[in-house]
């Protein structure tokens, strides 16, 4: 990097205004990860209570005309993509031109293209980046970020994301990041199916089951899921790193945008909605096989 | 290790001879992972044609006879419980009494049970030890394998199994390892359906599906499955690291042995039952979703 390049990509870092808006399980820890990366941001959350006890760590906000004030950059991760829509129809009417909107919700790609033309008539790129990694990802900076959109906006924020995550991937057109993430989450959807009902075989047969993860843990049965989630499985730790009814979302959303029948997916998402506990974590399909 | 143990074990080393049947995929780097660890090791196979090219690296023998004369240990690896079954009851008739036999075979709990039972009448110690990891862990010494069986007998042959594989779990009484195993191959099952169903969703939406692969393994979607067998599924090369034919054997027992039902597994037996393309890899799974 020239002199000359540092010292406009130095201004561009102190000078820039990001807003962040969602402080839940993923959203907290990746705005203060983009605090601690040296940027100056302010963070909303649609009940205020829930971050104002981080107001030491980084600077909070009651009203989302607040937060949007001078922002050149908007990170947002809220829940579902009802939600999505109404907030940045909001924004879109607030925000000022020529700013970058990144939602990190994972919500729909038909929706994320809907939105990037809408913000494209109020002079705002849109940017669709949902992340992977789950709750600890998201605290210790190491989430895998999928990103949609234009790509000169792309170069702009990934800086950014660089504080938030790992393995950064540009995917191409608006929509792709969040059909990528729909993609990741059918591997998911499987995975951890596949983990419980082994989980549940070994059981069925007696065997130690701590020494059953180690040896799946061992070999070409090897996952994140069975590494993260089946120790809690084995366990009935059911406290949510990653909530079902999130989980059910994205699977809905994958079975809404599937051209080809998956009926792996199709099953998995049965199998949740059945189960109906919708604020535990995804680790808790395992009761699905629990004889009661 | 006191010299006089060391002595004792250098001297156990030395004295033991080792038979080895079935030189397929697994079994020939198996064995001849055995006989770079120093073991003296002699090499059988039903079909001799198959092992003689391996002569000037171990020991191969013509006939069943040959191989068991004299041996202490014997491992086996072939191809379905049928034949695990049938070679057992010869051997049954040929082992010298004290020897003990090791089935690494993928096989029935059940029957491994019945033959542990059968070979103590002929004072025979039986070692249920199927393996994981596919051929590259069989070629790399760095398979993972589950023994059910004696303890004292797993501990006799523990440094044996170590030059062929890496994690090495005793699992409990006879029968154990076989069921580990079985509850290994109902995690992949689910596992490589989701990423065959993963990479047919990106595919239908134009992704980039390399990239998408960098994604999946990069977050908690991370599986030695698609780290292994997705960049195969992508550049449809169905060339068998580990078959179909036997995966469907490996599902059906699990089937056969289940308590609780499982969806997913009954699922994904049918899809590769359906698919009936026995002699190619696991991975060619991803053809069920390619409308032709």
């Amino acid at each position: 990097m020239s002199p000359y390049t540092w010292y406009n990509h130095l201004k561009g870092c102190v000078m820039m205004k990001i807003g962040f808006i969602g402080g839940g399980i993923m959203g907290l820890p990746m705005a203060l990860n983009l605090k601690k990366g040296g940027y100056d941001v302010t963070l909303y959350n649609r009940t205020y209570e829930k971050i104002k006890p981080y107001e030491d760590q980084i600077q909070v906000v009651k009203t989302l005309d607040e937060l949007v004030k001078d922002k050149d950059i908007i990170f947002t991760i809220v829940g579902y993509p009802s939600e999505v829509e109404a907030l940045y129809f909001e924004l879109f009417k607030k925000v000022k031109p020529g700013a970058i909107l990144v939602d990190m919700t994972t919500s729909s790609p038909k929706l994320a293209k809907r939105l990037y033309l809408e913000g494209k008539k109020h002079q705002l790129k849109l940017l669709d980046s949902p992340v992977t990694g789950g709750d600890k990802g998201a605290i210790n900076g190491t989430l895998s970020i999928m990103v949609g959109g234009d790509e000169t906006a792309f170069n702009l924020v990934l800086p950014l994301l660089k504080t938030m995550g790992k393995t950064i991937t540009y995917m191409g057109e608006s929509s792709n990041g969040q059909t990528m993430k729909l993609a990741n989450q059918i591997v998911i959807a499987s995975n951890i199916v596949g983990i419980a009902e082994a989980i549940t075989f070994a059981k069925d047969h007696h065997l130690d089951l701590n020494k059953a993860l180690d040896v799946i843990n061992g070999g070409s049965a090897q996952s994140w899921q069975a590494q993260n989630n089946g120790p809690k499985m084995v366990l009935g730790d059911y406290k949510p790193g990653f909530y079902i009814k999130h989980f059910i979302k994205d699977l809905r959303l994958a079975i809404d945008e599937m051209g080809t029948t998956l009926p792996n997916l199709v099953q998995v998402e049965a199998l949740y909605t059945k189960l109906n506990q919708m604020d535990l974590g995804t680790q808790a399909i395992i009761e699905a096989y629990i004889q009661h």
